[in-house]
């Protein structure tokens, strides 16, 4: 089906556009005028992709969503025989805004979360990713083998809260990567020693 | 000295009409118009405080850092005895937004933070008070016996991200206040036993 691959396409090169305004220029300046100039198409394109500045910022969010997936998944590849343990090390690291496309990834979902203050629609979109991320964090530490009186789900909250502050302060430069790196293993080491 | 304090209360009043606008309507309402129709004073009475919409981020921001400062001085002043150990637990948990006031406070960091991926002179001023509130959490930390084998500097930081992340995942409806407390008593409990 060569048609659907070409319009899921042109949606992800969209979406990227819409991404890189963000991070480099921030959300107010996403505009359907903009986002056309740095597709390198025309606006009727965009808006037969994407019906409103929410749309957009859905899908550059679920566009950034995807490729931190795929950067786990990297990750993972260049370790043999992977166990729960390392997935879970891989998607809190993955959160740190360590390189053009991971701090690309982190500006988008600080502007989607701006946005999500007044956007109803956003919130629930966010909340969804949220849970869905602390879930995923949550099963990833259940299996592997936590210390005995380690609290699973509180820990797992707590790890989920912990990355994204670091990633927080890293992308304003109150902190360097290395810093948030060892500090996310420490606490790994703690929860599973 | 009348005139002084006068001007000081008028900027805090205008400080606060900033503010309110940031956590109900979203940065992008925060206007010259709309904060003087919130203060109830006339557009050059704004202009006459604030020349810019930067200068009165800059302001909105260091009246909620005030204000939970307060919040703080309020927590302790209904311990009898209070030591580092309880000033720590009350600097970390007035970093959560658990009631209208907190909400705000959270809200105006949230957008200066988005508006300083691109200006570099809020970017400056969030460094700054991000360095100053890490270093103080740093300095309880020391002051309240460290159970041995704690890095009180990468223990210092990690509460301070971990409070930020909570702060972000109460807001957005992620995670509920109580559930932050706990986990922020259980790493004060790990740490200070």
């Amino acid at each position: 089906m060569p048609k659907q691959v070409d319009h899921a396409e042109r949606r992800r090169h969209l979406a990227r556009a819409v991404c890189r305004i963000i991070a480099t220029r921030g959300l107010d300046a996403v505009s359907l005028r903009d986002v056309a100039a740095e597709a390198g198409v025309s606006m009727g394109a965009v808006q037969h992709y994407f019906k409103t500045k929410e749309d957009m910022l859905v899908f550059a969010l679920e566009d950034v969503n995807e490729r931190g997936a795929a950067r786990v998944g990297e990750y993972l590849a260049a370790i043999p025989d992977a166990g729960p343990r390392d997935t879970l090390r891989g998607v809190l690291l993955q959160m740190l805004p360590v390189d053009e496309e991971s701090r690309e990834a982190v500006a988008v979902g600080l502007a989607f979360w701006a946005k999500a203050a007044t956007s109803p629609r956003l919130a629930e979109h966010l909340r969804e990713g949220y849970g869905a991320l602390r879930d995923l964090i949550a099963l990833l530490l259940g299996q592997s083998k936590p210390a005995p009186g380690v609290d699973a789900a509180d820990e797992a909250d707590a790890l989920f809260a912990l990355a994204e502050g670091l990633s927080s302060h890293i992308l304003v430069g109150h902190r360097e990567p290395a810093t948030a790196v060892r500090i996310i293993d420490a606490q790994l080491a703690r929860l599973l020693p």
